[in-house]
């Protein structure tokens, strides 16, 4: 096993594996491009640690690898997209270029798309615009796993909500953030590493806080950005269910409790009340507001101001949204890209299942 | 004194004050509007206790009272209005109803309103759309409180955002929140009750949290929703940022540390980098991306999902943004409306000042 893997090998290798369980060519391609995309900017929560629990959905049966995306309804600042239930990426980034055209024509579009998946980070999309220096909004809702306010139920997913805005000499801001505190990757990290959680992340069945990061195995639940009313948690149940309803209300997906899971071992929801989960994608142009070239000096001001916050004594600045992950995707580019252990072992595995060749071994 | 006021009484007087320092009448009559939907709603920290700041910025020469409101850039689904430095509901509800109408042709459209001032709660603008059966968004930028992560410096403002969705049988979901964990208003009474403040909400200019409801006067700052990075107060800085640029940037307002201060008694930031402070308003046709009536069942179908969860052992139920503000509305108008004894004062003394009758005497 070699330290590190380019771009390009990881690249490659997840465009093969897609194809070989059936993936029309370029649709692996773009389901690796979104993962790699967050193995680039450091956010490996959303790389190729998912490769396994997408092919589980396959395998489960829950996947059309050959998916028929199409509008449903359309308006000249909107529509809505049937993802006709494949990876999400693949009717994502569709569904992103068209609301970049539309806004071309109108100033600013809205799209949402229905009977969709899992579609990696959020900021992929958004980022997708503010390359073409526009402004690009995308956010997804997930399976629940968060209790609102006061409430014993798991009612909403993580439900990342990403804005990316250009400047003119500095990379996008681009804030791409889960609603809820903690994401369930990192409650299962400290699970394996046996270590306890802060009070502030989790709730037992019983509404009290939690240190078990096991607790939802046992009827608990993530509690929303904030921690307790007092802290301000209904801003973030709010939050959570303002991604929620414009990925599924807006179009008709599933919501809240609905929303089916990412993985295929565990069960679908008894109960369906729209179609799979759902995504909305925005995008702006910054000239339909104030000449172009003004907006991108503002932003660089903008951002040339917070940078010139006094940080803390712990701290050498005050980070610009979007800012690590930018010197990140530098850095992998550069030196390519650390895989863990447990992750090369369950791409093993499927490369010698699918009989594609891996970079791993 | 009486106990309570009725709505007409308490609005008519606003009308007429607003009139006597030379509003034009209509104008006044949307300052009050704006300030008693606060009223009705029990969000009282955005009701009449402002109506003694909005005058003494007046007083300060710092507010137009005739201003010419008008368009400056247009798009078929956006534009950006300049407030000509009046009160900020003047151009804000101007600014909704032309977006709706905007909305009502192209499927969606944004704007952003600069060179303006407070516009009162959010909730207001954005109700506006769903009393309509459109979805309605709005956000400002405010006066600079609010430290981002890792930060001493105070760059944000509490940059509250509304977004209302309306729904067939149940009263519309409204979302309307300061991103920031407290409003000022509070801390200002914790203050003259001399109690101290829970840790997660304020820090003092080294950065320490502090217990300190009074610590901003001394270099100290707000803290951003989440309250320190483990607990993801850097998703809370992405929302007041993503609010404050959508204010600003977008059409040319100040941005962050240069918005100008509320009241008259606060020095205007010495460097000013846009006009004024700025809002943004969007409005979505529902039927942009599906049949209105498939929109309005499956909002029904949310509602009644979420208040189906099982709330803890402390409260009757989780509640749907909007409905304790909708259940006070309907109490207030049946019952009248308490104004604090301190506000009643300050709204004696300007009726004395400006010579108009008032109903506390």
């Amino acid at each position: 096993m070699k330290k590190k893997y380019s771009y390009q090998e990881l690249y490659a290798f997840t465009v093969n594996l897609f194809s070989a369980i059936g993936c029309r060519k370029k649709d692996a391609a773009t389901v690796a491009e979104v993962l790699m995309a967050a193995e680039l900017r450091g956010i490996p929560s959303h790389g190729l640690v998912r490769v396994s629990d997408y092919i589980s959905l396959w395998e489960a049966g829950r996947i059309n690898l050959q998916p028929q995306v199409h509008i449903v309804h359309e308006t000249p600042s909107t529509f809505t997209m049937d993802a006709d239930n494949g990876f999400g990426m693949i009717a994502g980034k569709k569904a992103m270029n068209m609301v970049m055209r539309k806004a071309t024509t109108t100033g600013t579009a809205w799209t949402t798309v229905i009977n969709s998946n899992h579609y990696g980070i959020a900021g992929f999309y958004s980022l997708m615009a503010a390359q073409k220096k526009m402004i690009g909004i995308s956010g997804t809702n997930a399976n629940p796993l968060v209790a609102p306010t006061w409430s014993l139920s798991r009612m909403l997913g993580t439900n990342p909500l990403a804005v990316a805005i250009p400047a003119k000499s500095y990379p996008p801001f681009v804030a791409d953030f889960a609603t809820s505190p903690i994401a369930r990757g990192k409650l299962a990290l400290l699970e394996k590493e046996n270590k306890s959680i802060d009070y502030g992340f989790v709730q037992d069945k019983n509404g009290n806080p939690s240190h078990r990061p096991d607790i939802l195995k046992e009827g608990g639940a993530i509690v929303t950005l904030g921690g307790d009313y007092e802290h301000g948690s209904h801003k973030g149940y709010c939050m959570s269910a303002i991604v929620d309803i414009f990925s599924s209300v807006l179009g008709g997906a599933n919501f809240g409790p609905f929303v089916p899971p990412q993985v295929g071992y565990l069960p679908m929801p008894k109960q369906q009340v729209g179609k799979g989960l759902g995504h909305f994608f925005a995008a702006f142009r910054i000239d339909a507001f104030r000449p172009a070239n003004d907006f991108l000096k503002s932003m660089d001001e903008w951002i040339t101001a917070f940078k010139k916050a006094t940080p803390d004594k712990e701290h050498e600045k005050v980070i610009i949204p979007g800012e690590p992950e930018f010197e990140k995707t530098i850095e992998h580019t550069k030196n390519g890209i650390s895989i863990k252990k447990e992750v090369q072992q369950d791409l093993i595995k499927l490369s010698h299942t699918y009989r594609v060749t891996n970079p791993f071994e």
